[in-house]
């Protein structure tokens, strides 16, 4: 049986017994698995080459080009996992928000949402609405072979950051004092989010994705108060709705040290940390029962190569007795990053923690 | 005795009675004292009119338009402290860095400081490289009365990361590298960053300022071991020169939950705290002996009276009980705030802790 013909929710045994999918199920590993955010982008030469001239949301939506993109970083660093390639507003795209994602800037939307009237632009997503995601991840199983792939989108949070404010935001002054101000438009806001990222993840699976990760990269911004009642139900409906798959929900977001517990049960499978909390202070947080995933900083690929190991060695102590760990960076690549000092850390994770 | 003749180091006896000071010292107060980071500025019509046609660093070195500035929001808003107009780099521009504050960017510095022989360009600050810091605090100590001035400095890691990165970053990339690849210069770089800054804030309570705040705004971006290791003892060696005064030394960062801690420990006072993490878990992290400030989510400013009311009921909840506790935004006053509303927070605090 090979992925292609595999049947929905199921994954080729090769792939489920893959070291990254049983890290996630805290079994036991033949080595620590590792991939990292944002592996598949401007820090590799080829990416760039291939992305020449193409836009951001135009190389989303072409599955040729996403497969390629997708698959750079696996054949180049040896990586146990793929993430899709994709962009948090891909699917408020696709239910027609008038969006683009400008360079140096960010995803910008034309018409700001504040209002209850401007909750009816957003309808339902069904998977007809984004056939290259289909295509793409039929053709990327295909070529993946054993390697998962880890299905990607934006939590209602961030989604609704993006919409309320019209743009990128340091402060989230819009989203915020609606969350704050008008509680009952908030909460229908990030259920209708909520729907629209459990039909996105959905098909992802549907298609072949072996695992999910739900970005809710500036939930940080957020008092756990304010996470628990006023975001978290929205991010747990997502959760619910894509657990009958059976497959690892990954849930991560920046600066959310105060947030691991209750991003945790929100129905997170693998909790993300970012560097400011060490694994050990991350597990006594999270509790029993998830794995966690996690948190070299990212400015140590900024380092040599002696500075870099050393560094990593410390993530693998603090997560040494963990019963699941995948060793990630605790955010994103950085664009300028030295591809090869990515390639080296895998090799080092990956000799470091030979069972 | 006014304060214009009080000895080097010693408070008039109404603004040691204060109850800013008070707080500081964890003694009873008549009230929970307020003041606002950031609330001279330009959420405030009258400092946009004075600062109209004056760039950023020379009005910091005007002193009747310092003194004019620090004083606006004293009136207005019937805070309990003023803190000096100032801005992070003023000292580095004072020693002779080749350094502006360019609009809606921030700090640029033209020759970043990378390797060792940079380190020179970093020589001692002396009260004749700040007239203009002298002159205004005289003035602003005679027209502010009993009302404590706060005085300001920026910390040695927040410093450095402007020097290394050479401008604002949002990852300190360069400076981060620095302190893990080359942790001998960055320690050489932040001592003597420790000594500039040392040197700032003495001038400033010799001139009159009742307290101290050390902003150190990125440190945040550290994990703990980092901080520990690496930016604590210059923030230490900040707060002990100056012990001697007997004024209350107030710490804070953005997003420094993890390292609450740690800048108690560095030999604050007082440590500011962000919105992030609520005043009674704060509490538990600082320990006994300190006060805490904060820590209002500023977008709250950005709501209805009545919410606003409600979410700073919610800041004197989770302080109640606390033996010191002087109220804040968890960070600056956003430019774009409403003055009356700060005016009516202030009411509001000050009515809801009459004792």
């Amino acid at each position: 049986m090979t992925a292609n013909d595999t049947p929905k929710g199921q994954q080729p045994t090769a792939t489920y017994d893959s070291a990254f999918l049983k890290a996630c199920r805290r079994e036991p590993v033949p080595h620590t698995p590792v991939w990292f955010m944002r592996q598949a982008g401007r820090s590799l030469p080829e990416y760039r080459k291939v992305r020449e001239g193409v836009p951001m949301l135009e190389s989303c939506m072409r599955p040729e080009l996403v497969t390629e993109i997708t698959l750079q970083p696996v054949r180049r660093h040896d990586v146990d996992a793929a993430i899709y390639f994709s962009d948090i507003v891909v699917p408020l795209k696709a239910i027609g928000i008038d969006l683009d994602i400008k360079p140096g800037v960010g995803p910008v939307v034309e018409q700001p949402i504040r209002t209850r009237a401007d909750l009816a632009r957003l309808r339902d997503l069904g998977p007809e609405d984004v056939p290259y995601v289909t295509e793409a991840i039929g053709l990327l199983t295909r070529e993946l072979g054993a390697t998962p792939l880890i299905g990607f989108a934006g939590a209602p949070f961030t989604l609704a950051s993006y919409l309320v404010e019209g743009g990128p935001s340091r402060t989230y002054e819009n989203a915020k004092a609606m969350m704050y101000g008008d509680p009952e438009l908030w909460a229908d806001l990030l259920d209708r989010l909520a729907d629209i990222t459990a039909a996105f993840l959905k098909v992802q699976i549907e298609a072949g994705a072996s695992a999910v990760q739900l970005f809710d990269s500036w939930a940080g911004a957020l008092a756990p108060a304010d996470y628990l009642h006023s975001v978290m139900p929205a991010s747990a409906k997502v959760f619910d709705a894509v657990a009958g798959y059976g497959v690892p929900r990954i849930h991560f977001g920046v600066g959310t040290g105060e947030l691991l517990k209750l991003m945790g049960e929100a129905g997170a499978d693998v909790v993300g940390v970012d560097w400011r909390v060490p694994l050990d202070e991350a597990r006594r947080r999270v509790g029993a029962g998830k794995a966690l995933q996690g948190n070299l900083d990212p400015t140590v690929l900024f380092t040599d190569k002696d500075t870099i190991a050393a560094k990593a060695r410390e993530v693998l102590d603090a997560a040494a007795g963990l019963e699941g760990h995948v060793f990630n960076l605790g955010h994103g690549v950085p664009p300028n990053a030295d591809p090869d000092a990515l390639t080296r850390l895998v090799e080092y994770v990956h000799t470091a923690t030979v069972r």
